[in-house]
């Protein structure tokens, strides 16, 4: 069986499942092992760093992978831009700013362009910029977003203005989706798929420390936390709204409210963070999932991940119909 | 066609769909409405007055609905609930507060227990006092809430957590829902039926203001917030993390965020609210809804409008069972 959607029909996926642009975790390795399983890989370009993408798209190898970046940050560099479009990726995906500085250069490289939005006005720029795909991410979603909107009532509201206003555009949702029956809601809710990173996070392939993985197998959704407390320590100058969801742990609890107090010590609780990370401590380190890590109860290869998300939505789909009966 | 399901099976329902117990919104008119087209209505019993109780059941007339109650208020008069039992509900749902102090009373009475919860604990909690069913609400919805978490990841979370420690228990999705689409996405994420305020609060039978249900109509999911500014205007006890998500209006915009000076001031302010509620006035009173408002553009009566989301839904779940296609 297959599930067959406007994304998968445009891209030429066996299955309308994307990698979220993960910085660091969604890697060369990850985002050829989603796309060669059928799905769409994109590698996380993050705040945007040559030596990453060079390596990170050699660890791709010869799979078709796409490229995201954190929007404002890799507008303080737009040669990372000129990069990523050299490597022909599958798409290139923009977050967390306003794409128009960027969009005609993706548009003139005939590469695919997706915009990742947070709210209505988001999605309404999305569309005037000519994105190829919208992803409508709701707070759920594991990193930085907006506590603006949940992911159940925003996918079809976005689908209702794209349906007005640009009906070529293709929709996936994001925020809160881990498994078959996530995927299959997306599709309910009238996305063309799903972009998920949280799910993807978990999987052999994700460069993350062994010891935050484990983390994750412990915790329910009820763990995490919209928090700036990371932005603060490592000093990224991120737009206010924007916050970072997380798994709870003690570094958040100390400093969650007292951002300030935080802020007068950025620089050496800066270091201590970047120490922890690479010692695998994450009662100071930070675990970047989102609400979904309570859906997640292994560490598979993300391949076989793919496939058997896929196979669920499909019996997901199948098993409702069955719901309605003649009467 | 008919949209069967475990919820359907238990109440003797034609559709999966639950009013929300909206206080002041969730009349008897509203409720029997609902329960008359075949869903399942219940009367806001909201903090608790007797008189409010015996009109709007009275308002009921024969038609089989339930009632639910704001825990915490309900229980500085337990009286309430006696009243409330003696009518025979079809239910009695309890929210925002243990539900442990009352559940042997409703169980004793052979009346069906819902409990709402926001997070997994208190999903937990719902199961030990042996719920008959439990509504999972994300932070979307409109009214009293928890930010802790969005629908589309809780509900498959809650309906592993019944799987595997008391499987007899029903599962309502609310948060979000407001269409057939929503309540297609309720039943593919594991539960057996959509528990929905916002879609019937702008209803012809709605115990709202025309002038408030008019601005429903013009305001999308990006315009509600999570505020504490009524409460604390009007001087309600609530538990300190529950928060009521509402239209923004210039009450909001002057005052959130600055809830120290409301609070000096909340006698005179909240006397300024209640008169702007009669007059029409919502610059200054509240409209309580959620994010699922954006997907609202008319004011049905509700029996209709069961009909037409019951209608959309089995719709929807057929369509997308076409989407797996043979490969």
């Amino acid at each position: 069986m297959a599930l067959r959607t406007r994304l998968t029909e445009a891209f030429g996926l066996r299955h309308p499942i994307v990698l979220a642009p993960m910085d660091p975790a969604a890697g060369g390795a990850l985002a050829a092992a989603v796309s060669a399983a059928g799905g769409l890989g994109l590698i996380g370009g993050g705040y945007g760093e040559h030596d990453r993408l060079t390596r990170e798209f050699a660890a791709a190898g010869n799979q078709r992978v796409g490229c995201g970046f954190i929007t404002w940050s890799m507008a303080r560099d737009p040669s990372l831009l000129d990069a990523a479009l050299a490597r022909a990726p599958a798409a290139l995906m923009l977050s967390f700013a306003d794409p128009a500085p960027f969009a005609d250069r993706i548009h003139g490289a005939g590469i695919a362009l997706i915009c990742q939005v947070h709210t209505l006005a988001q999605a309404r720029r999305a569309l005037e910029v000519g994105a190829t795909a919208v992803v409508a991410q709701g707070t759920e979603a594991g990193g930085h977003g907006l506590t603006a909107r949940g992911t159940l009532a925003f996918v079809p509201a976005v689908a209702d203005l794209i349906a007005r206003e640009r009906p070529e555009t293709l929709l996936l949702a994001a925020g809160g989706i881990a498994d078959g029956r996530g995927l299959a809601a997306a599709l309910t809710l009238g996305a063309d798929g799903a972009l998920m990173g949280t799910r993807f996070w978990a999987t052999r392939e994700a460069l993350i420390h062994p010891a935050a993985k484990q983390r994750v197998l412990a915790a329910t959704g009820d763990d995490t936390v919209r928090t700036q407390v990371y932005d603060i320590a490592r000093q990224r100058p991120w737009p206010a709204a924007y916050t970072g969801r997380l798994l709870r742990n003690a570094f958040i609890e100390t400093w969650h409210g007292r951002e300030d107090d935080l802020r007068a010590h950025a620089a050496e609780r800066g270091r201590a963070v970047t120490e922890a990370d690479a010692a695998g401590d994450y009662d100071v380190a930070n675990v970047t999932v989102g609400e979904a890590v309570g859906l997640i109860d292994d560490l598979p290869e993300a391949g076989a991940l793919v496939r058997r998300i896929a196979d669920e939505a499909e019996a997901c789909l199948l098993r409702n119909a069955r719901l309605v009966a003649a009467s």
